[in-house]
């Protein structure tokens, strides 16, 4: 049975507040998902809650079966008043439940490039709330995994996890530096595509083989020239206004479901 | 020449500080841009700003004309402290330059449905950083302009002018009820293709002929049932995915791309 808690100083209430900085997520390898919905898909995804916080009163069904299922795998499931919710994630009107899970990422050795045409690469993500959308959209795509090279920002920050709207919890996800990546890439097969303004290159004017993976740079900066360098192919999404710029899950995006739209005929 | 400002009781200040809240906006009809990159494509786009807030000491070349320019328009130009420019913006590293410019908006009658083969309609779009970043796109792909029906978030507000990168000085933007869009759009040509999950048209089994208006729902609801019906096509963007939804912004920008690179190919 849930324990009700109506203090601010409960251990277990402080600690799932501390989820909110990185240093804590990183010293306990654990990370809040909010609301009631992401919580259920985790757990259909396999992913049950280490922790789990709901508003006392709270009857939903999903709610009471993620209670369970925590319970029953060793967790936690507290039930508390509104206020501790808002204070846990910071906000006015917070959603009526919050699960704590356990870092989710594999290495790349375990990625199985064979499980997808479709892969996206991110070098040096400086935002979250694009990371998270990223992942939604691989998701969308049916794709392999992503993958964040370099100094990326944190895919289990909970801007990340709220914009990835579950995905976070269907896509395999790995972190690498560019090197072990591109000795990873090249032990099997794969084609990299990098997303560039420094070429005229059409992006629908090149065949997209599986395994294709999407690359894509950071959001000033774009691809540093010795990973574009890298790339079997640099290519360009038409651009017709008066600033040459997309919103970087946006071109992931239009780039990825380019590759479906090819493989898909095949 | 700029004036220096070193009290935060200024009038100027506080007014420029007043519009991080809408109420404020509307009242003045007045919004902030925060950044001298995006303060100059403005002035590219021959959007001179009514009042320009620089820090004290900046010699860019670029501040500096746009100093001259807002002077010569009648215009206020400040120098203020770093601690006034973070107050202003609310950022602990705040941008150098913050320009305020009148609203943008133009009606319905005034936009010219030749001007191009692309236009966004969004309705009761709820994130101004989905909406900055579909302004984005639609600059990118060339496009007419942005319709927002109904309660759409504020365009005009500092998270959806910064996602948009600019895009708000070089697209135009009209907002209106979505029964007099229907009839302003059916009194001349023009194809409205609904982005939905409830039809099994492909995305791409549609031809989309100029001008196509490709028509986004809320990020939750999607369209309304009575506005899908009004739709010359409803077409669905393929997900291969655990959850069956992309962001609204991605789904857009798909759409969107399609509808250009058709149009490309003629």
């Amino acid at each position: 049975m849930p324990r009700d808690i109506t203090s601010f100083s409960n251990a277990t209430v402080k600690r799932v507040r501390s989820l909110a900085q990185k240093k804590h997520r990183i010293l306990e390898g654990l990370f809040m998902a909010e609301g009631l919905r992401i919580c259920a898909e985790a757990l259909e995804a396999g992913h049950v809650p280490r922790i789990l916080v709901s508003r006392i009163g709270d009857t939903h069904e999903l709610t009471l079966r993620l209670e369970r299922e925590v319970e029953a795998a060793g967790g936690e499931a507290l039930r508390v008043p509104g206020d501790i919710l808002e204070k846990i994630t910071g906000k006015a009107n917070p959603q009526a439940v919050v699960g704590v899970f356990g870092f989710l990422e594999t290495g790349l050795a375990r990625l199985d490039r064979s499980a997808s045409g479709i892969w996206i690469v991110c070098q040096s993500l400086k935002d979250p709330g694009n990371l998270g959308t990223i992942l939604r959209t691989a998701d969308a795509v049916g794709g392999g995994g992503v993958i964040l090279l370099d100094q990326s920002c944190d895919p289990f920050s909970v801007e990340a996890v709220r914009a990835s709207m579950g995905a976070i919890f269907t896509v395999p996800l790995a972190q690498a530096d560019g090197q072990d990546f591109f000795t990873w890439l090249r032990s099997g097969p794969g084609m990299l595509v990098g997303a560039s303004l420094n070429t005229d290159r059409d992006y629908q004017g090149v065949s997209y083989a599986p395994p294709t993976f999407v690359f894509m740079g950071n959001e000033q900066r774009g691809l540093p020239p010795d990973y574009e360098a890298a790339c079997d192919e640099l290519v360009k999404i038409p651009m017709r206004g008066k600033a040459d710029s997309l919103n970087v899950a946006v071109s992931c995006a239009v780039m990825v479901y380019e590759v479906l739209n090819q493989q898909r005929r095949r």
